[in-house]
């Protein structure tokens, strides 16, 4: 078997790394990286080292930052009251883009899945836990998706939060505006009709 | 607009420039990153840096090569009189791993697309009529893509080779092997029915 030159299919074997980029996207890939003109190359590369040099995850929310503490833990002006429980860092992006919410986050260590929990796995809750004991917490949304490992997440978080003085909420389930109802499955209607709101 | 820090925006709008990466994947990718161990990233880091410092084009054929001259062109034991013209590396690894061909090869830079192209543009031709000058070729092979740009690219070498002695020939149109008949468009049909063979 004939291969690329070394350095090429080291660097096939590393974009194959990435999610949804199998063999053939990543041979693409490397040979594209290979025409392109070197300070193109130097720009990826460097591009690279100031993400894994500067990123860390805020020591308080979980959330990426360049600081310990990200600019959304800082802002005075916010209510602190109110922790949004997302489980990624584009979950929280795509609320804040919302313009829908004024409180703080907790970003999640990923979600639970329950074929392959083990209780030793943290998946951000000790923190949490840490923050509703040291603050002030009015009440808690639930932002995760409504899937069997979201659902599995959420039940183990209100069970640890039980006996605390909490409002405990989620984000609504239903048709997304502008969809189309035949294309949603019994369960999501049955939800839909269940939280349906009075019209004002 | 709420935006991930820089350098998460800035590795996104790096992997932009892969082929077939648009935002969503590119942030999909930055974030995978951000969460990969530290000597992943430095991995991936030291692939790319290889690559731009190692990786040349053979100063024969084109093809990459960690040294001046590709292993393909220094063999001894492979027909030095025949080129096989492809129009990327790719397609000449394909050659090769096909088992079939113990000639030279010559990679294109690109093909001709008749729309946008300018006299001045070098596709890599001028090289090879320096070959053809120099060695003794005796047939040249077009492994082209029967497109609109192959079939131009492979039109304008061929009037260039014009007057020389040499065989010209181009890889067989028709139906893939397991290919289904119905499938494939009346040209190519014409095409495989032209160049029909004997059955021995």
């Amino acid at each position: 078997m004939y291969e690329y030159p070394e350095p090429i299919e080291n660097l096939i074997e590393n974009l194959r790394k990435l999610p949804s980029v199998g063999r053939k996207s990543a041979q693409r890939m490397a040979l594209h990286i290979v025409n392109m003109p070197k300070e193109s190359i130097s720009e990826m590369i460097s591009s690279l080292e100031n993400v894994k040099e500067q990123i860390h995850k805020c020591s308080i929310c979980g959330n990426l930052t360049e600081n310990s503490i990200c600019n959304i833990c800082l802002d005075k002006t916010r209510d602190n009251q109110v922790i949004c429980i997302v489980e990624d860092v584009t979950n929280l992006l795509t609320i804040e883009n919302s313009n829908s919410f004024n409180g703080k986050y907790h970003v999640l260590n990923g979600l639970i899945d329950p074929s392959s929990f083990s209780p030793t796995d943290d998946i951000g809750v000790d923190s949490l836990l840490d923050r509703i004991d040291k603050e002030n917490i009015r009440e808690i949304i639930f932002a995760i998706s409504p899937t069997l490992e979201g659902e599995t997440t959420m039940l183990f978080i209100k069970e640890l939060l039980n006996g605390r003085n909490i409002k405990m909420t989620r984000i609504a389930s239903g048709i997304p505006v502008g969809g189309n109802l035949e294309y949603f499955d019994e369960i999501t209607l049955r939800k839909a009709l269940e939280d349906r709101r009075d019209i004002i």
